[in-house]
């Protein structure tokens, strides 16, 4: 019954890199998106080179580079005093230890180059598709959508979020809320008071917040993230992580950090979810991808990066293991556990790993004063700690 | 009325160093005890150069270093892991840039020293002098004792401990209890299983715990101290800190931890506690001295070095400003004055730092990763953090 079609559940940036890498072998690709169009909620991302060495093998690094910017430092200040920590060096000897540079853009940018790359490929995408039902029937899968459309397929591959529907039949864990909550918003740059460089990711950190800072659109915007634990969720406050808090959180940092409040959006507001990992993200012919799978803190950057990683390592395990246009049930299995294999044990790590880098960042007392020891101790070409992500 | 006395009130080490320090400029001095006679509690005691220095000024530093061990190195272990993280070299070099010796010691033995040395220079020790009232009257200090005996001064010194009923009358403050408490004890050498080196000072920390072991008597006993943060304070078990909650502590620690736990005396345990820093230690012709007037959290081992460093330190006070027999009260005013702004500014200090100190080494999650981070990375003859406490 299957037309050989790769059904994408979810038109996100896991979901659209993942057809694309599909589509770029020959295979025919479906993405259906819930949303009435293509659109990333959210400002900045940071793409580190494990990702941007998968764009540019997507053939879609240079529009990334030309829609963002290329900074070269990553800066750690302390937001109570202001001093200056250590920084990463993200210049030429970075990009040449990663083979990939390190870009900061916007995601409605990426979002947009990941939907002109998937049409240029011959990706069909589909809008208003929210799919009620995922079911495996012998030679394929059958997407039932809520507007009565179905869509046979190969297989499927659910892309569709924190919130996965598909999640739901291979676990019954939840998200776990951190307890902290993000304030975002950009700038246009000529409208931003005091200092800011154009070349550098800043991070800001203190006893349960921190601040990010960073240009986007070749240094046109300025793209902010207050990051705080609410005192009002330990509390059992419905309407916790509200402004007044964000306001009281940042009332103790130093200026250059104060200075960013006013131009954060206030009616929304990102309460922080990750998940615990799972040791199968498969289930028939349907698998995981992106925040489906792995859902994490935002610390290490990496949420977009790895769904990035997941999307091409899908793609190159179906080259493997795929090469009938109609593939009987066992080389689907055997593809999509070489998927997971590869996959789980790398985001698990990064999963997990989140969670330390922001208990670190907001630690307090003696923690923070050790911390403040470690990053200052440290040289600025100092790879050990990224090594392992960034690197091949 | 002042026959020409000192009146110091406590014979513990703090007042008989006072005690020997003030007699061996030639006055007379009266030590008042309340004990039937002059003891100390407890085992072992960390003698650092700052203390060293002093006691070889007195003339008392051969008879300790005879009495006790030299130890080379300070070392830090994880209680957990075992892992060695650093030590601090503790050796010639160490010796020559304080210009004393790092000694550890049993307490009783040091006390024995300075009472015999009080002794030689003619200090009357008297026991069994509970003292019910201190009053400052023209020309001098009238102590009144519990069993009737009255005893005239120039002035008196208030080295009567943590619970010093002097320090009353300057503040209404009371003992902090840091919610852990201490199990100690000593072990002929030769009945210990397991290696020990007889030349090192060592500490196992891990989350809410410690270990402290080193040699005393020329190696022929070991010294044990065991601390956690007793579970029963936080929950308001009066019977808090009991053996049971010792052992449920260091249940999680290494073996070679959990090798002292049966060596321990479980018959006494020490609650630790100290206070906030004072800025006042005077009333009157009274000043308060040792832990009557900065008791201190353990973890520098600093108590006893500190209440040296006063005995010394106002002993010289008093030889800079009363040259008569008997001071006018403007001179025993400045003398005291010059003695307490001398030394609540570096006590205080350390009463503070001792604290983070013992956050240090009690930390846990992604702390406890970044102190051994900061221990691994630091050479055994980083000398930075101790300077300002050994340094002269």
């Amino acid at each position: 019954m299957s037309d050989g079609e790769i059904l994408v559940i979810g038109g996100g940036i896991g979901g659209l890199t993942a057809a694309l890498a599909i589509a770029r072998s020959g295979r025919a690709v479906r993405v259906l998106e819930r949303a009435p169009e293509f659109a990333e909620i959210g400002a900045g991302l940071q793409l580190a080179p494990n990702a941007t060495r998968l764009l540019d093998r997507l053939g879609v690094l240079d529009a990334c580079v030309e829609a963002g910017v290329l900074p070269e430092r990553l800066v750690f200040n302390d937001a109570l005093t202001g001093a200056r920590l250590t920084h990463l060096d993200l210049g030429e000897d970075f990009r040449r230890r990663y083979g990939g540079p390190y870009v900061v853009m916007h995601r409605s940018d990426l979002l947009r180059i990941l939907v002109e790359a998937c049409r240029t490929h011959g990706v069909a995408l589909e809008n208003g598709r929210e799919v009620d039902e995922v079911t495996t029937e012998p030679g394929g899968v059958t997407v039932t959508c809520a507007d009565g459309s179905r869509h046979t397929g190969v297989l499927a591959v659910a892309a569709d979020g924190l919130r996965s529907g598909v999640r739901g039949r291979l676990s019954d864990d939840q998200p776990i809320d951190s307890g902290y909550v993000a304030y975002r918003g950009t700038i246009p740059m000529d409208e931003v008071t005091g200092p800011i460089s154009l070349s550098e990711v800043v991070v800001w950190f203190g006893p349960g917040l921190h601040l990010v800072q960073y240009p986007l659109r070749s240094g046109r915007l300025l793209n902010q993230v207050a990051v705080f634990r609410s005192p009002g969720f330990a509390a059992g406050d419905p309407d916790w992580g509200n402004p007044d808090e964000l306001d009281a959180a940042f009332s103790v940092t130093c200026e250059p950090v104060r200075r960013a409040l006013p131009s954060l959006w206030r009616n929304n507001r990102w309460p922080m979810y990750d998940r615990e990992p799972l040791d199968n993200w498969l289930t028939g012919r349907t698998v995981l991808l992106g925040d489906a799978a792995h859902p994490m803190l935002q610390y290490l950057a990496q949420g977009a990066c790895q769904a990035i990683e997941d999307g091409v390592s899908l793609a190159d395990s179906l080259d493997r293991h795929l090469t009938d246009a109609a593939p009987d049930a066992v080389s689907v299995d055997k593809a999509l556990h070489a998927y997971q294999d590869e996959r789980i044990p790398r985001t698990s790590h990064i999963q997990r790993t989140a969670r330390v880098w922001g208990d670190m960042w907001h630690i307090d007392g003696v923690g923070a004063l050790l911390r403040n020891e470690v990053f200052t101790g440290r040289a600025v070409d100092d790879y050990r700690h990224v090594d392992p992500i960034y690197g091949a």
